[in-house]
């Protein structure tokens, strides 16, 4: 009769590795060694180059940047830990790719975000830890244990410090309403919801403004910044409307296309966004701002590893 | 060598015969015959009194009422189809009971609507024609096809015919806001968008009203009426804003609990659901008005079994 | 490096919970903390309020009552304590309900045991600790481990102290012949055995009775009364060879339909039945004894926790 | 657009070509070409000398004999038919080996006509033929169709032939009760059970008869004859109780060990079981008699092939 | 009763659209409709722009050059088919990257080419069509049909249009020997085998000739050529042995990294590949030729769709 | 809170009991209590007779000898060891029978390498400890951890203990050349390979060997001994090349047909395998010697049960 044990070990793709360092320093531990290349043709090969069998492997992997590589790097530490007789493997995907792909919304679309999901599954993740999916049932397209983060109270905390007098949180469409409550009532502030549509028919369609913004502070809020074209959209119908000034935070900053340069042009004070995805160095500016969800995440690694619970992590109350 | 050769066979569960009976009156053709019975202990038995060997067998199921008692005859219905050689098992949903239990809205909270995918797969379904999920996401649970239709252009027509002079539809919370717009398109019609929230912090929670419905003719349009008690309360914020006359449409009445009487007490002139779920024969009043799902849910059943495209069926303009 | 460890939480659904209680008592230990509520809409909700990350979850149901509402209460609580990263999930089966579904008798029926079996395997569920099933054969629907205790010593033990003289078991019909041998041997009684009939062709079918019971105490054994009707047609035929006393056991006590009534006019000394589906408390009277399976059960949830064996719970010789 | 055609192609294992021949000449075809052989080392090797693809593939086989080569060489075939891209296999087994090991009759045992049905699934079958299993239940231990078959019809009419006048059915232990009263319906003849027991305590465990057998023809039915020690003491004890002619009908001959002497040696005017296990050409005398199943069989495939219904061929009242 | 029709539709991915045309045009019809983008962020979308609803669906994909971007494609193609209802979905992978990936060499390494594998399967791919795999065993890493086809006979058909007198077939390591043999084998050339190693302990690691190669025409053959690498070591090797003038063919021409220089610097005639990857138009000279695989897949296509042996397209003597 | 302990049990199936003794006495420890028989009808029953809950269980077999038999009673102790709840179960396949049907090499073919992976999954086994399999992809036929070991160095070990001054070792074809270089290399020897080809066309087919052999020791090293057919051709070849004296060496003796009389005719010093298929008594000559891997396969069992690295045990260097 032998005690079962346990080792936690930790494991970086290459992808956000700066957060994964951050993570790894809040638990007070190194990330394990894992050699990954991509060979000259384009394939990926990853190597563990000390033994995994019988631990307890965490995956920090943001689904970003190049994301197919990304996530084919994902799923290829997975099965070479699998296979290497790791007790469990857990996936922290700290930016969830493809998850706006999460229904048809055309005939003869996939749904590629529950391909995603089978996909993870397939390969021998046996969790996910996940911060700010874009919409909460995607933790129904997996039968493992999914555990959902949300940054909202870092970006509570972050705006709290600012002590501003009159804040309004905006939604910038009426699918985020729900989240933009949530910040609102962490920075007991008001609250404004955006959408577009038209006012009477015959009419052009507009970005209306829900709510009394004049003069306000407005935050508006949003899970991820793509090209940050809705962004724009956003503070016109804000400034039209006679708001203050205006920051904008959002969980996820992709910041893809022409995204860096409407930020730089658009007359907001500060873009703050996590470093779920990872923002090159070059890019952090006075206007660009990155909050770390490092903290957050350690304490859910460590909380899933010591089987403690991990809901005061993601209090129900920030559920989406 | 032969042709392989296939039948449509059209079966209907307990739960809303009467529905089934119009969609095999639409197709021109009888349903199928199956012994279904409730033992003394609770236990319910299937039995098709005729060969389903390689036949499209299409199954119809309102799981409501006995949420659990109609989702067990489905399944029970399906197992015996398979092993009875059935080609294929449509599971013909009009209303998917525990749709809203789509996501861990708090810790420890299972995800029943993804059980019920699971289940309806273990079972043997091949494939599900749905109509007005809660979600869209819902289709990402199964790996099986999902045809998902909408009620909207029913409700479109019949209110259409009325010819209301100025009319703007309303949606009484901010996740169906999508779907009141595409009511509102269909309809030439405005819209305002309800939502519960605080118009400043230190104040009562109240339901608001975006939009203008001075003197309008107004349209509820959710996706379910279930104890009636959102459909109270939105009447109520209406009739503050100086709304005209109210009406109500939503492809589900569940009728829970206090419904009917609300909706006898309510300010309303109409409350129109479709026939998914099964009206008791006495409700149906001036009041409340049933139109039929049966043509759309014909050709929806046709089409599958014939394999031809369903995407006409289910404009994608129309996919919440 | 960190030990594992394990927790055992005990939760009861809401079809028996005086026996989860019981058992609770019997291990020293209480009832874990959850909340399951059935919505107005006949939709059931659960959510364990408390951890239960890491932990051997052992859920207490009887599938029976309201069956299919049983079942499903049973699969929500699964689906809840896998998403939640429970260790394992035991479901304690007190009774299988739908275990007479276990085989086709005429084609195109289903095999409902068989359903079940794989519903409980898709939600989650890792071990089945049960009672008396039906047919020993139903072990062989699961592919993960069940423990299949008899509570035939149970049995023995209540009539050995009622010290009879000369005592016969009796099989209600040849199916369950072998039970009642073993319990025959528990007790060093007689045997008999009853079979539906006809001794030449041309006959009415009866109840005929093999053995000798003139004069004897008989006790009928069987693994449930239902509605009782062949409860009735044993005591008569019983009768008519001249049985002395009537004693009735069975492991599962449905009393449905009209049972309660026939028992009561039945010329029987008492039912003994055992606490595996909820006796209404009025109904516990004189004539209608029941006995608790809490202390087996108890010892069965104990060993697998502590990964004892459990095969002296269920001595190899008593299995049927 | 092209027609969907399949062809219907028919296989035999090695175990009981002459059954497959049978089958095939009542279907007017002849057996597919495929080359099966064992290599020197044990391993079987089959190959399909012609295209199977799109084909409705039928596998003959008998797991008897060699039974785990038998079914070995099933398993290779299927899976040689499903990478040949076959439309379907179906196994058409005619003896089930593993059979009686269906349910834990000890702890710690497997239940390997669970497994056998595991691994034929795994291989690709999608269709089950077999005939008098040992226990109907043995359905449910697969989610494809099966399709159960009984042999009784067949002895009904060998055994009618013979217009013997005062007949009775004897079943040689509790369990096979059943199918006794099955064939003595067919016979319109009376019925005895023997069991295995002590009329009282304290005596030694003796072959009881139950039912009058004074003089009467007897014809013992069971589902197979293995070293034929049950039918040894199932003479001796008729014997005792006065019968008259004694004859033996089983589907399954499997003769192991001393059957073929106990036989020999027997009491017992003839044995006569079915040409699902190979009865070497020998063997085959005036006591021991072969009826073929190859139309019972033939019938099958071919309605299972041309999607007419084969409950025709299993009257649910021959269900066991 | 209706029969059942199938039509073959084909559809191409970005990877190697070239020669899904030509293939198209070999069975004389169109490639379908298919809009395929990849959205700023680097997410790849794909919708079908006509019905795929009970159609053989046929996905010409090469997993080369940006290896991910074209699994994943391949991907999502597959998971919108199957939630289409399409009847088949048939993977025709002209170059299967990760093959070389295909056991684990050292420990704690992935097996990436079963990891691809069971992606595609997950996916919902019922059938493959591949060309040259690595290695032979691959079909083993699927439990779906696979069709392996050999581009052997077109280089045959190739070098023996140019009527050389002397030809040697060289394979360039111990692994590739067997496809030299078939190759020599078809053109009646000598062979000989290349290995690195020592011809005796204490010596550099060489690369030897095995075989005479003095003044003959050489024509080396290999799977595919990446960095061109072991190619230059190839043609030292032989020039060291006295060999005439020398030739490459390999059915994959990935040319990776320094491949097309070390070509353009390289003793050799021509390097011939097929379009299974494609070939940059400007780097197809007279060094580097490019002969079409499209009819052996047209051909292979169609014999699967219309269900007529593939066999004769990959004649077994030339399985690898 | 618990600990959770496990414990390590070793049973031995009856195809190589004596190598399963030699694993257990290196591991200090005594072979768990394990009933295995087979009945007359050739069925095979197996029972533990010790609790196994809880326990990592080694089940030690060799597919050999009655390949079928060895392999189904493999399967039969793996699925009594995981309903029994053992904790894990791992199979020490000693030899992988069907190895060498890794691949289809001729249409119509089955995969059986790949099934018999399948149906080790599907009947519970966790893990695989396997040794010296005809090829690594084999690997890749399982989605469970194998752990693949190999003899070379305990050949290489026997070898250098004979202090042979010229030494070469021989491949007997092109396939095994990797392996023939290990040894080479761990012996410092120098490298020969033979390869059946035709040195030109029009000539018969004859075995080359490629590399100087003349007058040296040489050591033939193979995966497997069948007919020992072409070992007899092997020896013909070195003989004509003027070898000195000759050893054989491979993983596993099979010695099928006319093996051992062929090697007793053979101008050989000595035929060396190992003992993971059991080598009959009276056969282990001065020529056929036996070397056990026993502390090979015991440190493996030990490193995996207390989850330490094995590579240590399987250089990457061995790996073929």
């Amino acid at each position: 009769m032998t005690e079962v044990t346990k080792s936690l070990k930790l494991y970086t793709g290459r992808s956000n590795p700066d957060l994964a360092e951050r993570i790894a320093t809040h638990l007070g531990m190194e990330l394990g060694k894992i050699k990954i290349t991509t060979f000259k043709n384009g394939e990926i090969y990853a190597r563990y180059l000390e033994s995994v069998r019988g631990c307890d492997v965490f995956l920090i992997q943001s689904v970003s940047g190049n994301v197919n590589d990304a996530l084919m790097e994902l799923l290829i530490m997975t099965d070479a830990a699998k296979r290497a007789s790791a007790r469990t493997v857990t996936a922290v995907i700290t930016h969830y790719g493809y998850s706006r792909q999460d229904k048809k919304s055309a005939s003869r679309e996939p749904i590629t975000a529950k391909l995603v999901a089978n996909m993870l599954t397939v390969a021998g993740v046996d969790r996910i830890i996940a911060i700010d999916l874009h919409q909460g049932q995607i933790q129904g397209f997996f039968d493992i244990p999914v555990n959902h983060l949300t940054a909202l109270p870092i970006f509570a905390e972050y705006f709290s410090a600012k002590s501003f007098d009159d804040v309004c949180v905006v939604s910038p469409d009426v699918g985020r309403a729900k989240a933009a409550k949530k910040l609102a009532d962490l920075l007991s502030a008001d609250i404004a919801i955006m959408h577009k549509g038209r006012p009477s028919h015959n009419v052009a369609e507009i970005t209306n403004v829900i709510g009394d913004v004049i003069g306000k502070t407005c935050i508006i809020n949003d899970d991820m910044i793509d090209t940050a074209g809705s962004v724009d959209a956003a503070i016109t119908a804000l400034r039209k409307q006679g708001a203050g000034k205006i920051y904008i935070c959002a969980t996820h900053g992709l910041f893809s296309g022409p995204a860096y340069e409407r930020i730089a042009n658009a007359d907001v004070e500060e873009v703050v966004v996590c470093d779920t995805i990872a923002v090159p160095e070059g890019q952090v500016t006075d206007k660009i701002k990155v909050v770390t969800v490092a903290p957050l995440l350690a304490d859910a690694v460590l909380n899933v590893f010591s089987e403690a619970s991990v809901s005061e992590l993601f209090d129900p109350d920030f559920q989406l």
